[in-house]
């Protein structure tokens, strides 16, 4: 990252909650970093940042409290755009059968797979669901995440769906950090549907989606258009029933073939499409038309032993924002927190450390429609960071299996 | 892993100080695990394992302390059979150069890479490296590494070298965690040698050779045997050296190319052949003629974005026992722990499950001659194990950045 010089004139001399002083920042703002900086907060969010030396007085006469961050660096909070981290059960035996050759899709063909957590779900409470995911985001917190994305679709049934999102809803009250539920009924096709993927999808868009609407307990739908999941028309028919209901719709497409679904999402204004290892120059073109988000989860693409990455030239001619994430999930990335998945991003897909940090802080919260408030320091934004004891923002892609985390405020309050 | 019948009639008695009950156990001493378990560790060993319907009296009466693991498993501590923990300096910005699309060969050739390291090392005090390296053990540590080797090979040159190993010595001394140094002199030729690499193996062999050994400051001697390091003639005259000491000897062999390394360690009962992607059947063949373990890096592997794999049906068909190890070093494996490098050995390489662990146990041990005493479970071995919150083994290998240690013992003492 290349260094930004100070702004000038601008003088800090206001009065404020917190003062992180002696920090290097990179506040995701745009691509450069300011060193020997500080940080103001204000009730909930950043009320300025600049260099030290531009403090008007002592930092105690201007800040009810005063961390001293001694050269360790600030970023914004991570923001996981992609999460499907409420589930039951254990996959890990079908991780065994992976290794030994199966394909994910023969897995799924075969009943097990994702039908193994569909079962375990319906056969969860609410408050063992809730329980097990509390964990999760535990550890997704203590790795620096403060923004997270949690969809359902491992109920496929009204009852279940419903119960997936009050979990989702239930940790974002109980949790510091900040919930985004989406609606994914139309993830697979239930068992009990079976050869009726046209009746299942009415379900979907008759009864599940009013429901989610008239309860208000998500804020996007999500749809997987796949061979082995629904079509380009079922996915059209739930995004306009979508449509109707003022719901944003996003699509987990192209992943492990070319649907045309990411062009079907860009005319729906799309917050995102996910995966897109199989994103074709059109797809890409309407996505860059409608300011649609490319979310990329090389989680998913290492565990399934794909070998395509996503069109990664295009997305940076076109200027498409690039997110990352940790598509955390049982079956194809049980992977947890964010910087497996900045390494991965890196090596796999080949991004930039630049590219990968901003995919999982600004352009997370863009994919999330959040950027207004979330996903940089900016005066007026969220006062969600971290506090990493790094010695530059590139060791948050480089090192594996060690997490830096020093500190972690949520609107303006210290969490840990 | 499938399930070991309870040893008949054997009861348990006696008295021992710690007794781990209602345990699931891979005691890694053979393929099987024993559910509904319980482990009695007497002094620094363990006195005995079995299921708990063998308890003989109430577990209260048999032990001074009385551990309940309800239902989480206990396996061997994990033993990192090759690591370069010490270091000081930054290689994040090598890292973006390699993004960028730089060889590992390239950067060393540019005098960057290693010799960057090699600077930092040579300036930083034995009290600095032993800071730094401090923090990375006791990361090892709380990940469940209660064994690990640590080669020198970052001084290339006398003082720097014992230098090195003294660090070594002192984190052994300082912590729980068993240290085993290896000295590793001959790792790349320092830049005062350009062009005279047999005059620097000189000073390998005539100066720092009978000092490690006068001072007892190593317990083995490696070399880097490779196109970038050092030849196979260079090589043999370093082992040769090291057999007259005394030193039990190990290899960076066939890593990058096949330069035939292996065969030549074998011929000296070398403990350990490691990196191995380019191993010959011919090599396969000395080192299981010489029952030399394989020690497998798929963390380099991964960084350094090789596609050729080390040559694994050959180990398994040859019964060469397959080890695995973080190769933890700022240049090509910035990898901290071994769940990581379980989870790449599984994808990456294509171990099962059963291999993996094994790696990481029982033939990491053997790849440092210290199987007759850990890497296993057993009666009369160290009581060196940890305790797992998983619902199986095989969770260690499938997650990705989650951390489940609950209880770390080292030589009978509960350390964490």
């Amino acid at each position: 990252m290349t260094k930004t010089k100070s702004p000038g004139a601008s003088r800090y001399s206001s009065t404020c909650d917190t003062l992180f002083i002696n920090a290097n920042l990179a506040t995701m703002a745009g691509p450069g970093t300011i060193e020997n900086a500080c940080l103001a907060v204000k009730g909930n969010t950043v009320e300025w940042t600049g260099p030290m030396t531009s403090l008007a007085a002592p930092p105690e006469s201007l800040a009810g409290k005063v961390i001293d961050c001694s050269g360790k660096w600030i970023l914004p909070g991570f923001v996981d755009c992609h999460t499907h981290m409420i589930w039951a059960g254990s996959r890990a035996k079908e991780f065994q059968m992976r290794l030994a050759g199966k394909t994910y899709e023969e897995i799924s063909r075969q009943g097990g797979g994702i039908f193994s957590t569909v079962r375990a779900v319906r056969e969860a409470s609410e408050d063992r669901l809730f329980n097990l995911a509390k964990d999760r985001l535990t550890r997704f917190l203590h790795q620096g995440v403060t923004c997270v994305e949690i969809k359902s679709g491992y109920g496929l049934d009204p009852e279940n769906e419903l119960k997936m999102l009050a979990v989702a809803g239930r940790l974002g009250r109980n949790f510091p950090v900040h919930v985004e539920p989406t609606f994914l009924g139309a993830h697979a096709l239930p068992p009990e549907f079976s050869e009726r993927s046209d009746d299942y999808v009415d379900l979907v868009i008759n009864e599940m989606l009013p429901r989610v609407k008239s309860q208000g307990i998500a804020t996007a739908v999500d749809v997987f258009c796949e061979t082995i999941a629904f079509s380009r028309n079922q996915t059209e028919r739930v995004f306009r029933a979508s449509a109707d209901l003022g719901f944003r719709v996003k699509l987990h497409a192209e992943q492990l073939s070319d649907s045309d679904g990411s062009a079907l999402a860009a005319g729906f204004n799309a917050l995102s499409c996910d995966h897109l290892e199989y994103l074709s120059p059109k797809g890409a073109e309407a996505m860059a038309n409608h300011g649609v988000t490319a979310v990329l989860l090389p989680g998913a693409f290492y565990f399934l032993k794909e070998t395509r990455i996503p069109p990664m030239a295009l997305f940076r001619k076109m200027g498409i924002p690039m997110a990352l994430s940790t598509d955390i999930n049982p079956g194809t990335s049980p992977v947890f927190g964010m910087t497996p998945v900045l390494n991965m991003g890196c090596l796999l897909f080949g991004m930039t450390c630049e590219e990968a940090l901003a995919g999982v802080t600004i352009n997370g919260a863009k994919a999330l429609g959040l950027d207004h408030k979330k996903g940089s320091l900016e005066p007026g934004k969220d006062a969600d960071l971290v506090v990493w004891d790094i010695d530059s923002p590139a060791d948050l892609c480089y090192f594996v299996g060690r997490n830096p985390v020093e500190t972690v405020m949520i609107s303006g309050e210290i969490v840990l």
